[in-house]
């Protein structure tokens, strides 16, 4: 007993004594920080002090993180993100000014900083960072870097089916568009080696010039994401089956110069079609990059104690119904999204009114079905009460930012539609049908945004199981001395592990059917699905030019947010 | 000694103590969240155990924070929002199906609600909270309660314009157009008394329904602000002074209606010309109201120990060149700004010309100054060293994400202009000073964020003072055991209050002058210039509708922004 008391006696006194020096030491932050900290880092070998030590030692990196660094870091993003958005939205409303080789240009310039940037990172940084450098564990995790990979093969084959394309239009057009394709292919392959290594750092050395590069980083990935994003909206405008009363002039101009020059070789055409194909996958790749980097931005100067618990693993043989279900309903989707892409190109309208009526019924049904199967999880939830988790992280943090933000794309598209559709009187079985998709899928965005933040908050079950083990086996052996209470917790700990299974299978068969009813649903529209201009009763409403704003700003985010659900319900499964 | 040490055990005891009990009844935080903290709040009376208690409280608070009402009031304000967005909309872009009046009405039920929820508080939640609520000192600052109340009047007084005016269509247009006002200046009254009452509550009891109505409330506030937005540019686009190529067919037909019938009295148009001055407080208003919101939302749960320090005061004898400059500058830029909206309505060509060289050259020279003392205030601060406050506070948290936010209007629009006109070549010297007018506020933007948000997070000067006095006197009385090295320290600290004082003069002189800087930076764009559509470089490159669109989502928030500054300036000057 006597040992415990002078044990804890020690630990006191460390700590006031420790944080009596830094009071002192520490009025030039910036400078003294990494002094500080290595200090601390020296002491982590006493066991009792450690925790006490990161909580101070966190408190000194929040202090640090406050610095010179991290505020001109945000304002060379603002910066750069502004430029960017400037002279992209320039490039497509005055083609005649700013041409996309102006715009390919300042691309060009982005992309090789920050590979100068990734190159001074690995040879010089990491370097002298290597014996300090901690890692986050919840950073990068596996499935966002397999995601980075997936998506980065399939935007250097666009970059290689643009580069062929472009090459038959070089005695004509500017060098320069053969010349972005190709430096972006060597951008892919350095930043996603880049972020596959050096996700989980969190930098202690060098941190203004670390935090400056990643936000460089994150802005170059928003400012192509805006590119793309742009691009594919005048390829869309420029669609054929977009029957609009209007004619969009502006988007048209940009395409005269291209009427004018023709390809040498035959395939251009071939290329063109399937590089468009590609744009959404290059779209998620630079937003996967952008999240990465922010979150080892949010990480720079931040010391995390890793518990070294075990991971969850994925166990794909506890469910079956919800992968059946979900793998019927992609298939069933994916018919339907055929037939309906094949009829709306049709001119006869009778047949174009099929093909929506087909549509609007598919979605109902996909949206109704995740609904009920949301609604049973939430339902769950609370009959299987856990804690939450308190510990801080940033990437989780990020998670839940990002997907609230990018539903709002949706949730926008939808409330409008259902506006127009209401304001203009519902006079058509097909009007009733859309005003019922936007209303369901309302309540399906706001039913997943909560079932999925509150899986992502609970207690994971593999950690309740672990905590009940260890509590288990140490009442066992005080079980003598000290009795009673102590017994009486462990037994409801380990009674809340052995909990009935059912809840848990339950919870998995939904998030496995939500994940497979997402993917079908960013399926859709990330393959061409229209039904916005298709049906015109929005664009009549609210004209031509603010619909078109609407659905070309809202909609990507939209399909960013059905990938995002999928990876995000992949962790609530795991974990529950 | 000994004391010292018995003392020190117990608290460490009864924190280890402690979580664990917590560790096992927080199974249900929003069950048993209160009667923990209530636990928590009995023990506060032991001295030592105090600041380790709070800490823990505070993630206790944390946990609970994470609940269902935190959620369920986020996805409320969404819908909240995203409606209202429609609504409003709709009725800008479509006033044949969706009419003002049905703007108004949804207006009249959410101010409705938001009343009703306020009078449940007062009643209801604040009595039974009235024991166990603290206070959080930093949320609603007197300037902003000050400011809330001085907008509030003004929007009163539009209120009652509004109804007088409308009172004259009473025979031909809707009853409701005078019913809104007149719930407004109700709900204005309401609103204010809450807030100046209510705005340091951290509610315990009853934390899902205040979440919601407070999120309710922050929508409802941002509601009545995009409608007033919405509103202003209407009439702004109706103003005679704008010579657009295009004609405004969208906004025409909203019009229309009101051409039909004519006033019954003949103040009317009086009336109308002095409520439309009026708005632009009246969105300042609605801005401030949907802070504080923000603020108690965040507040709600959480438990703060007030150190009851003593607060710095507002003396303004120390002050004197920055205050003269600023003066002699608003003196000026009102004078210059009043000529150049005279002139500007003249037909002839050469008169408008030489208006608009006056204005940009006027507003050339104050950014021009603001860059050159912002600069200065920087380079203070470098020889000033001060640590950095490392105390959790949402409400400076708030402050600088609004700053920064708001901030965003007035970089794109001087983004977009330097763009436009550097791509269609500088032409003559109106260019040349427009692009420089751009080119030198986006500097005076990255400058001011960067001075105002380093300041707020500096240790204010009176802590500094009260702490080396503090350690001073201690230092005297130990002088005798200790010796040596608490000697020093406190002789460190004492040098640091008693510092030459000239740099915090400075500081307080350049706060000053940029606090008048920016008021006249405000009173110009808010007062109704618009050299954006005076010299139409801008708006022949991006055309019209894009141009407008840009102008007049970015000025509003620019115009806040300016307002936001004072503000902050304010709390620098005060602090440093």
């Amino acid at each position: 007993m006597r040992t415990v008391a002078e044990k804890m006696l020690r630990t006191c006194n460390l700590l006031c004594t420790r944080k009596t020096t830094n009071g002192d030491t520490e009025a030039h932050p910036s400078n003294i920080e990494t002094a500080a900290q290595m200090e601390n880092i020296q002491h982590l070998d006493d066991m009792e002090a450690a925790r006490a030590d990161v909580h101070h030692v966190e408190a000194v990196a929040e202090r640090a993180h406050r610095g010179g660094g991290w505020l001109l870091s945000g304002i060379l993003c603002i910066n750069v993100l502004i430029l960017g958005c400037a002279l992209v939205s320039s490039s497509a409303f005055n083609s005649v000014a700013v041409t996309p080789v102006h715009r390919h240009i300042l691309l060009i310039v982005l992309l090789a900083l920050t590979m100068l940037w990734m190159l001074f990172y690995t040879t010089v940084t990491y370097r002298k960072n290597k014996d300090l450098i901690t890692q986050d564990s919840h950073a990068g995790p596996v499935w966002l870097r397999a995601g980075l990979v997936l998506f980065g093969l399939l935007s250097l084959l666009m970059d290689i089916f643009k580069m062929a394309n472009y090459i038959g239009y070089l005695h004509c057009d500017s060098a320069v568009k053969v010349a972005f394709p190709a430096v972006q292919a060597v951008f892919l392959v350095t930043q996603t080696y880049f972020l596959w290594v050096h996700a989980k750092d969190c930098v202690q050395l060098h941190t203004n010039v670390t935090r400056c590069g990643l936000m460089l980083m994150l802005s170059t990935n928003l400012v192509v994401w805006m590119a793309t994003v742009t691009e594919e909206s005048i390829h869309q405008m420029d669609a054929p089956n977009l029957n609009v009363s209007i004619s969009p002039k502006m988007y048209r101009d940009s395409y005269d110069q291209v009427s004018k020059c023709s390809c040498s070789h035959s395939a251009c055409s071939t290329f063109k079609e399937a590089f468009y194909y590609l744009y959404p996958f290059n779209m998620e790749y630079s937003l996967f990059a952008s999240a990465m980097a922010y979150v080892m931005w949010k990480n720079v100067g931040r010391l995390v104690d890793d518990h070294g618990r075990s991971r969850a693993k994925f166990r794909p043989r506890e469910v079956l119904m919800g992968p059946v279900l979900g793998f019927l309903l992609v298939v069933v989707g994916v018919v339907t999204f055929v037939v309906y892409e094949v009829e709306i190109t049709f001119d006869d309208q009778a047949v174009r009114r099929d093909a929506l009526l087909i549509h609007f019924v598919m979605n109902i049904v996909i949206v109704s079905l995740m609904c009920v199967s949301t609604a049973a999880g939430c339902v769950i939830y609370r009959l299987d009460r856990r804690e939450h988790v308190s510990e801080k992280n940033p990437a989780r943090s990020l998670d839940v930012q990002l997907l609230v933000g990018a539903s709002m794309g949706q949730f926008i598209i939808s409330y409008f539609s259902a506006v127009a559709v209401v304001a203009t009187g519902v006079r058509d079985n097909l009007d009733a049908l859309n005003l019922s998709w936007a209303v369901l899928m309302v309540l399906q965005l706001c039913l997943q945004n909560y079932f999925i933040i509150e899986g992502l908050h609970r207690e994971p079950f593999h950690v309740m199981q672990e905590d009940a083990l260890h509590t288990n086996a140490h009442a066992l052996e005080e079980r003598g001395q000290a009795g009673g209470i102590t017994e009486q917790k462990s037994r409801c700990r380990l009674m809340a592990a052995m909990r009935p299974s059912w809840k848990r299978r339950v919870l998995k068969e939904v998030c496995a059917f939500l994940m497979l009813a997402n993917i079908i649903l960013w399926i859709m529209p990330a393959f061409g699905a229209r039904p916005q201009f298709d049906h015109n009763v929005e664009m009549k409403f609210y004209k031509f030019t603010m619909w078109t704003a609407i659905v070309n700003i809202g909609l990507p985010f939209g399909i960013f947010y059905r990938m995002h659900s999928v990876a995000s319900l992949f962790e609530v499964y795991v974990i529950s």
